[in-house]
Parts: structure tokens; C-alpha cells; sequence
């Protein structure tokens, strides 16, 4: 896989950039990215992925053989081409934090910069903050619905791709996740990383109770999978196991990952009480997703964790959402379009939230100049290409912040159920009206 | 982004090699790869993603900083990670070409190697068979339903992450998409680049009739987005463009974006007619999938060619596949789990499909030893770890095959709509009296 991105772009964006080099519009646009609608399935976003940005557009650069390839197209000059070989990202990025539940038409990040700049960086923004929204927003529902147990991602398998699969563990983490299965997300983003044992290691062995004396002595205080051959039966085994060990046996916890979850757990919880082994604890998986966590938190399952795979990891109700990166100004004018559907709010914005006794209310998009109550939302984090203190946040920061912020939400907001009413979002009359003056101009052309 | 994926992997999968190691587990196992059921919405799945599979298994090995990071996790033996120092994969993979439709429990791929290399690469093999399969087969689908039309990828900035979008761009022309905007996909993998010019491009400029004529200028035959503002009032600028210009006016197609495609693309294709713009195409995106192609073309809307993006880079219906890779034998003896609802067909097998006049009637799978009607799909592609001719398919083949073998299901199967009844699918009466002996072994134990 490349590790230059420089291309990852769409051919439009190099075209109209060898456009605007050769028109000589040079001056600064705004572009502003946000999602038009929110999933039905959705009360609130949790933004995410600004450091995947902000690393790209510091690095950004097309390297030779990028421009060979691009001479080889037949549609760009020399003179443009040369101009690629030198460029660097030279602009100023205002982002909510990463972790900052967000809603339908506010921006979550806007972007001022040459045209040419903020133009041909369009595909890897959306790209990197619509999957890593996407993912921390369904990692948090899942999580809110466990309701302090802990969820383990185990999704990397059914992710798509490796990028998708790095990224989620990390966004995931920041939407409270507990740990990974997925090693390299370990590696890359310190991610705590975490695993059970496979069927396969159950099926390798003669019988299960040697696959599980073996796993045991080598990792005493692992979690043995019981449902390869028949969940009960395995947990026979594990007590067998412990009766075997006596003082040795530090067994953490069973795994089940197939039939009746809720039965099932029952069944075992019993038998591992009635032979002692209330420090047992059940862990569970399977096609799980945030409506049959909920319900099985419902129902009163004595379950103490839950891996969630792919469902969470490619979330699978809404795998997409309505974002786009639009043009809002352009030399200093505000800018949109009148296709159906499809507003766009013109000008550089900024997003005010406001607050009653610690409980966040409703949101304002307002020009970015206005003075408004409640607090401001988006902040510089680049400057000049480069980085500002805002803009460098790790990990354990951003998640801390998913955390405090979903907690501000109503109740009604954070739950898995769609929200009645939903949250209030509005657009101050200052914004309201430059829209209708930009409006009326662009119809008058 | 990480180029060395050694470390993509779930760390369960270490921690079973970790197992093997010390109890000296060394003999072959077989690893099947198959999805269990097909999503409702799909009547078959397009085989893709063998090569990334191919390329990586060649290419692994653990570096000195992934080594360092898996001894930090304190899991792993000295002895162990100086084994993993010297890993390379040394087994044999069969599999079933690129392109080759499949079926529910048909294996797309079974790996025979130590039962350590077979298990850690688990993750990896997974991710990209099923993106890639997901991914072709969805896009198989629009390409169908296009009746012929070309089917240009708009999907990369919605995709997720990169490296889904970037094997998306060759899934896609595999299952017969014509072209793809993502640049580095282009240039990675000999796909074909296109693309038009985007509503920033037009709010840009003072006015429309300024972006087209300066557009135009620089490309001549390119497409000229026309739904901006206003889609009739765009095309009337265009048909200003070709009486201001005479013969130089080459304009290729107008793009419609938004709006009720079938209307205004007959409105438009009026006014272009009126204006003596016969030639002139229509190219239609804006939220397509299969269905609402298929429903266009049914409806004789006069468009030529159309762009997908979101419902196609995500497979939005069926984001996800129930696919498994599972261990089936180790140590000459078939294996299987008995978790309700997900069987495992034991040893290595082979599927025979039969056809009859040029059409394929149904499918076989048996054991690999049989002899049985109908051609055989499984093939060895890699053997002692290194690549054989059958392993070395580029993508102009895979396309072509892809297409041939497409051409060969009964319509019912090819069509978007589920097919009634479903292709025939049996497993031989050799396998199944394996199985059940397997089984038998298993529960007596």
C-alpha cells in the first residue's frame, strides 16, 4: 500500500486545479464540511478524524513518480505539474475536537486556503472524516449501550480494508471502546489490545479438554471459549479444569459466541456459581450490535463484557452518511448552490452551544464574527500548514472529551432510540440573512 | 499508513501461534475461507481480492519494531519471537480465480500449510476477501443494471478509508465498471481515470456561463456539470457555449447531479436535440444504485453513461458478508465445530460447476480428491509459499473473466432481483458421509 496519498484524490479536483492555476484564481476559499442529514438511526455524530487530517495535509506532497504518472494522462502542462512539484498546504483549518458529538448542517471542520489548496484535498478529508465518524458514532451507541460493561472491537476481519480497520480501533476507542483485537492499531495508536481464543485452537486439539488445560497453563488468566462443540458441556469443562488446578486454576473469564446469549449466559452463570467460581466471569460475542446489547443489559444477562465485530465495524445500519465538503466563499464572497436539497450555508461559521445546569440544550450555526451565548465549538487547530496546540490531542484526550460531552446531552439525545423531539439546531438570523443576500445574488447572474 | 501488516492480525491469532509453538503443534492444517449465507440482496458474490491475499503472504515477515512491540505486551515467549524473526509463509493456496461467481459454503479460497502460519494470517486473508467480494459484487450489479451503459466509481471520499477505496477502484473494474476518479487507484493498478468538474468549480467563477467557457477552453471534450443552479437553465448555457464557439464547441456530455433524473434528462435531451447538440451525451449521478439505474433504463431515460459513488462504495444494502475462514483439518483428520447454525464442511474440497448448453445449471462441492461432472473452480495458486502461474491473473483477465462467467448463469441469477429459485448449490454424497463420520468422531469424544 502507498504511503503517499498525494493522489489519493479524484481526477476532477487535478483538472479544475489546472483550471484555476491557469485562470489565476489564487485567492482564498472556504470550504466547509459537514453532513446534510443525519442517519435515521442517529441522534448525534461523534466528530472524528482530524488527526488523519491534519497529519496529510502537513505531509502532503507529490513526489516524481506522481507526477509522471500525471504527465502520463495527457490533461495537465508542464507549468502546472512543475507547480505540484512545490506544493505544500499553506492553509488555516477551524475543526470541532475530535470526540465532540456534532449534528446535521453544522461544520464540523472548515478550511481557508488558496482555491487550488483546499480544492484538491477534498477526497482525503471526506474520506478520513466520514469513516472515522461513521465508526466512532457507532462505537459510542454500543458502548452507551452496555452500560459500563466493556466492549471489545472485533471487527478487523470484516472491516473494509486495513485503513478502515486501523482507523476504527482508534476511533472506536475514542467513542469509549475498551480495547482492540487488531495488533498493528495497538502498535500505532497505543490502543490497549485485547483477545479470547478461536474455535480453531479448540478443533486443532483431540478434545476440548486438553485445549483448554494447554491454553490455560501457557496464560493462566485468559478467557476459554465454550461453545465450539456445546456451550454447557464446555463449561463442564472449564469446572472440571478448575477442579483439576485448585489453587493454580486463575481462569478470567468464559467466552460464548453462538445461540441464545441470554439463556445461555444464565445456564452458565448458574453452573459456574454452583461450583464456586462466582469470580468467573461471562463474556459474550456473536453478531452482537448496540439494539441486542441493550437488550440483553435489559433483560438482566449475566454478561460482563461483550466483543463486538462486524456490525460496530463497518456499521452496518448506517455504513454511510450524508457529508459533504462544499465551497461556502470564494475572494472574500460568500458562495453556494441552488440544486434541490442540497443547501449550503455561505461564509466561514462557527457552532454555539448552549447549556442549562451542566445539560447542553441546542446549537446555533452562526457567522464566524458573531458574538452568541454558549460556547464556541470550533477552534484553529492549523495555521499556516502548520499545526496549532489545539490541532495536537491524544488519544486519551479526545476520548476523555467523547465521554464528558456525550454525558452533557439530553437523555434522550444519547439514547439508541431515536430522539423525540430531536435536538435543537438552529441558524442565527445573521447567517440567515447573508444566506438570502448571497442567494438573491447568484440568482440575479 | 503502515506498510509492513505483519502485524494485522487479531492477537487471539498470536497468542494460539504462541500455543502451537510450545506444544509443538507443527502439523498442516486446512483453513477454508466461504460465507456462510448470502445477504437477501445478493444471488451470487463476484470472487475478488485473491492478489492482495497473494501479495502478502509472499511479502510477510515481522520487522524489529513489531517484535519489540509484541515482547512490550508481555504475552510472548523469547523463543517465540525469535521463531516469528524468521517467519515466512511456506503453504499452498488454492483458490477460485478473480471474477468467478460464488455461491453460499462454496470455498473462495483453503489454504494447507503448518497450522501456525495458517492461523496467523487469518485476519488479513479475511479483510480483503470479503471488501473485495463485497465490493465487486455490488458493483457487478450496477454494471448490470446499466444495460451496457458505462458505470464510472465516484465513491472514494465516502468509502472507508483508503485502502478500501483504493481496492474498491479495482474491484469495481473487475466486476465490469468502467473507469474510476480515484487517481491513485489509476495509477496503482492500471485502472482507467475519469472524471468531470464539480459545483465548487462553477460557485467559483462569477457565473456559470464564465466556468463553461473557461472549462471548455481548457478541455474541450470534457463534461459540463450543468444542476449548480439551475439543471434547464444550465443547459441553455451550454447550447450558448456550442452557437458562441461554431466548430470549436466538443463538449462531450452534460452531467446531471440532482433532481428527478428521468425528467430532467428528457427535458435536457430535448433542448440539446433542438439546439441540432445531437451528439452531445447526458451523464447522470446523484445517489444511484443498481435499482434506480435499472428503473432509468426501464424508463428509457436518454442518459449514456452514469457516476456511482456512496451506495456502491459501501455496498450500502449488504455492507458485510457472513464469511468465515475456518480450520476444516489438521494432522490428516477432517475437523468441524458443532455451534448451531454454523457448519463447517471438513477436508480439502473442490467444487464442480456443471452447465449445459453454454448456461450453468448448479454446483457440486466435494472433497478435492473426487472426480466428479463439471469443471472444477478450485486451482493451486501458491505452493510452498511461492506464486504459480495461476496465481498471476492481471486485471484485464480477471475483467474478462469476470464477465464470461456472468454471462453463463441462468438470467434469473444474473438479475438484481432475488432470483426464484435460487442457483443449485449440493454438496457431494462423499463429503456429506465425511462430514457426518467427523461429526460422529467429534461427538464421541
Amino acid at each position: 500500500m502507498s504511503n503517499n496519498l498525494a493522489l489519493f484524490t479524484d481526477l476532477y479536483e487535478l483538472t479544475m486545479a489546472q483550471a484555476y492555476f491557469d485562470e489565476e484564481m489564487t485567492d482564498d476559499a472556504v470550504f466547509s464540511l459537514f453532513v446534510r442529514r443525519l442517519p435515521p438511526q442517529r441522534n448525534f455524530l461523534l466528530a472524528c478524524g482530524l488527526d488523519s487530517v491534519l497529519d496529510y495535509l502537513e505531509s502532503l506532497r507529490f513526489d516524481e513518480d506522481d507526477l509522471a504518472y500525471l504527465a502520463s494522462l495527457g490533461k495537465f502542462s508542464d507549468r502546472f505539474l512543475a507547480h505540484l512539484r512545490d506544493f505544500r498546504f499553506s492553509g488555516t483549518v477551524y475543526a470541532v475536537p475530535e470526540g465532540t458529538p456534532i449534528f446535521a448542517n453544522e461544520p464540523i471542520l472548515e478550511i481557508v486556503a488558496p482555491l487550488l489548496e483546499a480544492q484538491i484535498i477534498e477526497t482525503f478529508v471526506m474520506n478520513q472524516i466520514h469513516v472515522q465518524t461513521v465508526l466512532s458514532s457507532k462505537a459510542q451507541r454500543v458502548v452507551i449501550a452496555a452500560e459500563g460493561r466493556p466492549v471489545i472491537d472485533f471487527g478487523p476481519r470484516r472491516m473494509h480494508g486495513i485503513d478502515a480497520a486501523l482507523k476504527a480501533a482508534r476511533a472506536f476507542y475514542i467513542g469509549g471502546v475498551a480495547a482492540t483485537s487488531n495488533v498493528l492499531a495497538g502498535k500505532l495508536y497505543q490502543v490497549p489490545v485485547a483477545g479470547t481464543m478461536a474455535h480453531s485452537y479448540v478443533q486443532a486439539h483431540e478434545d476440548e479438554r486438553e485445549a483448554f488445560r494447554r491454553f490455560a497453563s501457557l496464560y493462566p488468566e485468559t478467557v476459554l471459549l465454550i461453545d465450539t462443540y456445546d456451550t454447557l458441556e464446555g463449561v463442564r469443562r472449564v469446572i472440571e479444569l478448575a477442579n483439576t488446578l485448585g489453587e493454580q486454576f486463575k481462569i478470567r473469564a468464559v467466552r460464548l459466541d453462538s445461540g441464545d446469549l441470554l439463556v445461555l449466559s444464565r445456564k452458565v452463570r448458574r453452573l459456574l456459581d454452583e461450583a464456586g467460581l462466582g469470580k468467573v466471569e461471562i463474556f459474550a460475542s456473536g453478531g452482537l450490535d448496540e439494539h441486542k446489547v441493550a437488550q440483553l443489559v435489559a433483560s438482566g444477562a449475566p454478561i460482563n463484557g461483550f466483543g463486538v465485530g462486524t456490525s460496530m465495524g463497518v456499521s452496518k445500519d448506517a455504513p454511510d452518511l450524508d457529508i459533504a465538503y462544499k465551497l461556502c466563499e470564494y475572494a472574500g464572497t460568500g458562495r453556494l448552490k441552488l440544486s434541490p436539497g442540497k443547501p449550503i450555508l455561505p461564509g466561514r461559521k462557527q457552532i454555539f452551544r448552549e447549556s442549562k445546569n451542566g445539560s447542553d440544550t441546542g446549537d446555533t450555526v452562526a457567522r464566524a464574527d458573531e458574538q452568541r451565548p454558549g460556547r464556541p465549538l470550533l477552534e484553529a487547530v492549523m495555521r499556516n500548514g502548520e499545526r496549532l496546540a489545539a490541532g495536537r490531542v491524544d488519544i486519551e484526550s479526545a476520548r476523555a472529551h467523547a465521554s464528558r460531552q456525550a454525558a452533557r446531552l439530553p437523555d434522550r439525545v444519547r439514547a439508541i432510540k431515536p430522539a423525540e423531539p430531536s435536538y435543537l439546531v438552529e441558524v442565527s438570523p445573521e447567517l440567515s440573512s447573508y444566506q438570502k443576500q448571497i442567494e438573491d445574488r447568484v440568482r440575479a447572474m
